[in-house]
């Protein structure tokens, strides 16, 4: 019974950077040749990077993506790799235009082998919702791609093409293929492990073909691809899953039966909610400093929860000498706050210094004669400004603390906390910043070392500290039923009526919809 | 020979507005009526303003825009103007969903008489390209909306719909059609206003229709439509045209023979390139203050020609009287800066004062310790924080003055002169600055007043005076050859080896290309 060793690549592209990006996939398949991988497949636009939106309609751009398949398949073929088949995905120029569509390029996967293309595949589902605009960057193929090696007949499709009926993939069932490849670029979400293996799963029941599964990993901007590639046998059981978060080549063994095995012991277990978030926000924070060109960040350290886990994750993604925390104390700064940072800092050995803005605020509030919000404001935006100075002077990064409760409802200051140039907390609600915080110390305890983070940060109650003896529940609900209520309203979109009808307060309802419709 | 007397209706919806847009819809239909008016056409979307983006996929607001359409119809009926035929621009429910797109909206355009809905038309051609994501949030419509009135046959479609080939559109001449209706939300670019005449005379002489088209008027976040609202007759000759920047209610009678008559006399003269650029900023920085609730605007004057441009636009558009002018001197700033923006503010009467920055920088700098560009960065960010300071007090929206030209090639400060609500010079290359800037004076004079920009203003040696003497020169090419080599990459999408084979100095290129990547 032909049988036919599969490599899943799973490869973290930075976009734009075509040459490194090739050097990385080289590197993969010389990895998987010594296994004695037959296939290799990689991820959706693991040539370009992805997503790569208006450098799809950059003529030159699309066409060096190109060039660089062509030689990365002189080169494969060259250093003696060119017996394997290479499937990886690429921009490419469409062959005809479409009146009513100025995309001029397709979101392709090629198939490399023996020096040369041996076919290629256009997306046919192009996802124009969420976080995706690919109908705005690319025209849609429709013809199914498949074709014979090592004995065996595969089919390959990309990403979109198995969350959608019709299309393309319908015609794998009548092919006689015995594998199907599917290349993704699909961003972390919770529970989407769960809804990629039903897909995939219900493929291989469908089509009677065992099902690879590549994604990419790696932060893009606001991103996260979290990886987690996969085979499923033709009876859609789950076999091996690769490494989340982080870059991987696994490898299996499949055949013409659909039967698959891996050649390596791979669990298949998931790991926890907590686990999963954590990780996406270090992986992201990482990527987002290094793909700009960063190796340091700089953020102010308030005593509070936010900056604590802000610190604790740029600590975890850049090691904590590359993470440079500033306390900013004014003349409201409470002494447990300036404690709090202190024991922080000591705690993960980040490089801290104190920087007071007190005497800056006093001589600007004078001159401008500011009072009330205006001034508390003016104390956000001057800790903002020695922030920028320090990240101009020493080539740091600056991150931005903000949670996405506070900027929901607007409790935040343009130009003042709000600055900086990455926010990784800013998909993360109030209360999940406290949970993620507990966690974090919990995984440190039970490895046997120092909490990161200060128990007093998780425990005390919030405070911007703009005004004397301020708490966030002067102005804001508590935030336990706060972030209930902007999930149903905002998430869910409920309506307000829906919102009281599931039992909430009338008067807490409408004040949360007006700081939100206001902010 | 039948006849009928069309009305069209060029209003300036608010986005989001919709009952105070149909109070305006309202009164344009009972002028109209006064008028004789047996059909009056409104612009695309006229209900909730355009683009309504995202709010295309709240159902509650299409909801409640479908509802306003109905009781638009039962109140014309009460106040005796059921008898015109209205035709409005709107968003409604899609009756079918579509597996590849999550829209659930269309864009419509609906007819109204006797207190009904009598017809409606799915705009067929959604444009996503440019400033135009419609793809995104609406399913396309298939099926030409015609319908008799007064005795003649009217056909209705929407704006990109005539822009390209095939859909709807082609069936207008089978279908005995007197007079084509269009409903257009067609943004300001130059020579667009020949383009529209083209293809609407096109379409008349193909047709054998007399041609209405009808355009929204208004700003809209970085969107300016220039209304220029026009009659065509069958055989593609330019009736008369509405006006420009403005709402216009025009009025024509129209034979089922496609001749036309505008009732009153309209000029069909087209004005200036000049006035149109001045018009389209003013008009486009009015409504993003009113629309966005405010009524008056700070920014910084540094005598230079951006700052007094952009006080010179704000003043036409709001009155110099909401206009705050704030001179920011530094240690670096020249005498005759300070001296020439204390002209800017005399000649137009415009509120001043003075907020020194020099003690507040030397005190933030000793205390960073920073010099070179940290420093300069330093001086712009506290410019930033007192402009927003006082806009914070004295609720004004802060007005940013950099130039297309700075913002392409990165000579500006993050939280520093970039801070603000809104930068009318954003899409104006810094040549083209000093152009408007003498046609502005021009026309002052020609009309016997004070020319409101001083002329040392326009003429002195661009510096941002972050530095002792410096100019603009030290660090950029002569703004001549910068905004042409800028046109060619940014605009044409010329390659650099392509812009040298133009003969510009090869040097020149790579630095200005350098710039602009950078940034």
């Amino acid at each position: 019974m032909p049988k036919v060793r599969l490599a899943l690549a799973q490869t973290n592209p930075t976009v734009g950077a075509i040459v490194r990006n090739m050097e990385r996939c080289l590197q993969m398949v010389q990895r998987a040749g010594q296994q004695g991988a037959e296939v290799v497949l990689f991820g959706e636009m693991a040539v370009t990077g992805y997503p790569i939106e208006d450098l799809a309609s950059q003529r030159s751009f699309v066409l060096s993506a190109e060039e660089a398949v062509v030689e990365f398949a002189q080169k494969l073929n060259r250093s003696g790799l060119g017996h394997i088949a290479v499937v990886i995905g690429h921009p490419a120029l469409a062959v005809e235009a479409n009146a009513d569509n100025h995309a001029i390029a397709q979101n392709r996967a090629s198939v490399l082998r023996g020096g040369e293309i041996i076919g290629t595949y256009a997306k046919h589902h192009l996802p124009n919702y969420s976080v995706f605009d690919e109908y705005r960057n690319f025209l849609p193929g429709n013809k199914l791609l498949s074709f014979e090696h090592a004995g065996m007949r595969f089919a390959s499709v990309i990403c979109e093409d198995i969350w959608q009926a019709g299309g393309p993939v319908s015609e794998i069932a009548n092919q006689s293929v015995d594998v199907t490849l599917i290349l993704n670029g699909s961003p972390f979400e919770l529970e989407k492990t769960d809804k990629r293996f039903k897909l995939a799963s219900d493929l291989a029941k469908q089509t009677s073909t065992a099902v690879a599964y590549v994604n990419l990993v790696g932060g893009q901007d606001d991103l996260v691809f979290d990886g987690g590639s996969f085979v499923v046998d033709h009876e859609g059981r789950m076999i091996g899953r690769a490494a989340q978060f982080e870059e991987d080549l696994v490898v299996f063994d499949i055949t013409s039966e659909g039967t698959a095995v891996c050649t390596e012991p791979l669990s298949i277990e998931r790991k926890s909610e907590d686990w999963q978030i954590w990780n996406a926000l270090v992986l992201g924070l990482k990527d987002y400093v290094h793909k700009n060109g960063f190796s340091s960040v700089v953020l102010g350290l308030s005593g509070g929860i936010d900056s604590a886990v802000c610190a604790t994750i740029a600590a975890d993604a850049l090691g904590s000498e590359n993470v440079f925390g500033v306390s900013l104390p004014s003349k409201y700064s409470s002494d447990h706050s300036k404690a709090d940072a202190s024991d922080l800092v000591t705690r993960q050995r980040i490089p801290f210094r104190t920087e007071p803005i007190a005497d800056a605020v006093a001589s600007l509030e004078s001159q401008l004669q500011l009072s009330g919000l205006a001034a508390e404001n003016l104390q956000a935006r001057v800790r903002g400004l020695i922030l920028m100075g320090i990240s101009n002077a020493e080539g740091h990064l600056t991150l931005t603390t903000g949670n996405k409760t506070e900027l929901a409802v607007g409790y935040s200051t343009i130009y003042g906390d709000s600055v900086g140039g990455f926010a990784p907390l800013k998909d993360i609600a109030k209360t999940l910043v406290w949970r993620l915080a507990r966690y974090r110390n919990q995984q440190a305890r039970e490895a046997g070392f120092v909490e990161p983070i200060p128990e007093n940060s998780i425990s005390k109650p919030p405070s911007a500290e703009l005004r004397p003896d301020q708490t966030d529940q002067d102005t804001l609900p508590e935030y336990d039923l706060l972030d209930t209520v902007l999930d149903l309203y905002i998430g869910q979109q409920f309506s307000p009526q829906q919102i009281e009808a599931k039992g909430f307060d009338k008067q807490l309802v409408e004040r949360i919809v007006l700081l939100v419709d206001r902010s």
